[in-house]
């Protein structure tokens, strides 16, 4: 099959010739047209993130595309049917093998390339602020990065939930985004500290959950918006790793600080994970109450571009490949 | 009423007078026999702990004695009945008042110096290991300060899940003491690299769940002694509370760092964490099956040569006093 491949020289991407993935009694091959890109793409590009074990050498964590083959023992599903999937690797090629229970139908009213970017920012934004921080009516949200893949899913999901939500991001358009998407709050972290917008909007009470991908350069702030008994979700460190801390007030506060991943996460909870997502989400997406925010379709070929878009911080939403 | 006061020169302590609680249409008020010492009795001497609102400024967190007198709305209780309870303040002192919800009925087998000796170890063991970590049978556990209040308690009330207990003391008598309580692997940190010794006894694993009365000096080793997906329970910070953490390290092995406090929280909240206390406790305590391990009861008016034992990190368990 062909896939997108990484010069060892340099770490440019290529289309090269790849073996095609094997295809267990319970696994379904899917004929690929669309995947999406993660930031976890760019730091494996680099070398910075290896896949976990087991898991495909190819980028992309996300795939679109119709079933090609199916295991012997996988029921419910036919050839041809549109589905999307969460991976732990391989979504950067034309065919991609994944257990059958990790499907998810692709509702009619959505294109592959609009499928495609669901998984892993739907999920993340699913697994955090529902299985981990149990978000409840009512509570005050702080999503940072809200114009983000995962941050626009996440406004979407906690305002479904009748939450408030708070969110930061770098540039007007996109706070302007995050409001139409139903943030209650934005916030320009470039102009103002958020730590103060936070506290005056929640009467000084402060955030009940905050999605932290930044770490270290918002610590201190993070810290002073955080309410008592808040749940505060570490998921990644893109403003640094190493920070100085103040355990007293993690005590005083009563904060719980939680890590989180979901790419080496074992198949039995992916599948739980995604069993409850659909639930939840695909009538959602049916109706139009839930979208996916697809910020530009590049074609594979042009992967490197489609890379450089997202380092530079220029996207809303998610920037998908379309695989022909 | 006579009450252990504070001198404001040199923060010393006496017996003076001082004036009597009041009682409330729900609240008993206590004839006190004993109430136990914990270190936040020695921090808030010297004006580094004030108590909550609301709470007496009076030393004391935890109290043992007949109900001497009853609100009118109280049911289920009469004169004379002995009982103990955790107190926000106050238990230093001839009398006092507490909400007849919060009342422990004291086991005919335990003296009044034993019954004083566990609403706050026990109580804060049972909320970190049951209510916040729901530790499961065969779990790791590693109890730092295992000989300390609330580690014996935590000793006892890990086994009774059947969990693995690894503890964590300062002399080989502590350590032979919390072996005796059920401590299945027990570590001098003086010597040994106790982050060692947990991944040697746990296969590589690392342990399920900290308690973490240490902070800063113990946060490289902890972070190297905590499983995937481990509860790492911050309950004070006696080794410093600023440290350099690496935040890339709680993501990767999905750590939840939980802050907690018992003293400032709710009526409610302690009501509820009483009661079920209460059901899990009270007939093993009648058995002999946990016991309250009290070190030694100093009179009252001796309060300093108890602070002073445990300044020195003396105990063995609790340190009582006993008021008469």
């Amino acid at each position: 099959m062909k896939a997108i491949l990484i010069k060892e020289a340099d770490h440019s991407l290529y289309i090269g010739d790849y073996e095609d993935p094997a295809v267990g009694e319970n696994d379904i091959l899917i004929n690929a047209k669309a995947t999406a890109i993660n930031r976890a793409d760019l730091m494996q590009r680099e070398g910075k993130y290896p896949p976990p074990p087991g898991a495909s050498p190819i980028l992309g964590l996300e795939v679109a595309g119709t079933i090609e083959r199916m295991g012997e023992k996988v029921e419910g599903w036919k050839k041809g049917d549109r589905v999307c999937a969460l991976l732990p690797g391989g979504g950067y090629a034309a065919k991609v093998s994944i257990p059958s229970d990790m499907a998810i139908k692709i509702p009619e009213n959505l294109s592959f390339e609009e499928a495609s970017a669901i998984p892993e920012a739907y999920l993340t934004a699913f697994l955090n602020l529902f299985t981990i921080s149990d978000l409840q009516q009512g509570e005050d949200v702080l999503i940072h990065a809200g114009a983000s893949g995962v941050g626009t899913a996440a406004i979407q999901l906690a305002k479904e939930k009748q939450a408030n939500v708070i969110v930061t991001a770098g540039s007007n358009e996109k706070l302007r985004y995050c409001e139409k998407l139903g943030a209650d709050i934005v916030i320009n972290y470039k102009h103002e500290d958020f730590s103060k917008i936070v506290l005056e909007t929640t009467n000084n009470k402060g955030a009940d959950i905050i999605l932290d991908f930044i770490g270290a350069s918002y610590w201190e702030q993070n810290m002073k918006a955080v309410a008592i008994d808040g749940r505060w979700i570490l998921i990644s460190a893109l403003g640094g790793s190493k920070t100085n801390v103040e355990l007293g007030k993690i005590i005083g506060k009563r904060i719980s600080i939680v890590g989180t991943t979901l790419r080496p996460r074992t198949l039995e909870f992916k599948t739980s994970l995604v069993n409850q997502f659909k639930s939840f989400a695909m009538k959602k997406f049916e109706n139009g109450q839930l979208l996916s925010i697809v910020d530009q379709v590049f074609n594979w070929r042009d992967a490197e571009d489609a890379h450089k878009f997202i380092e530079e911080n220029k996207n809303i939403g998610k920037v998908v490949l379309k695989i022909d």
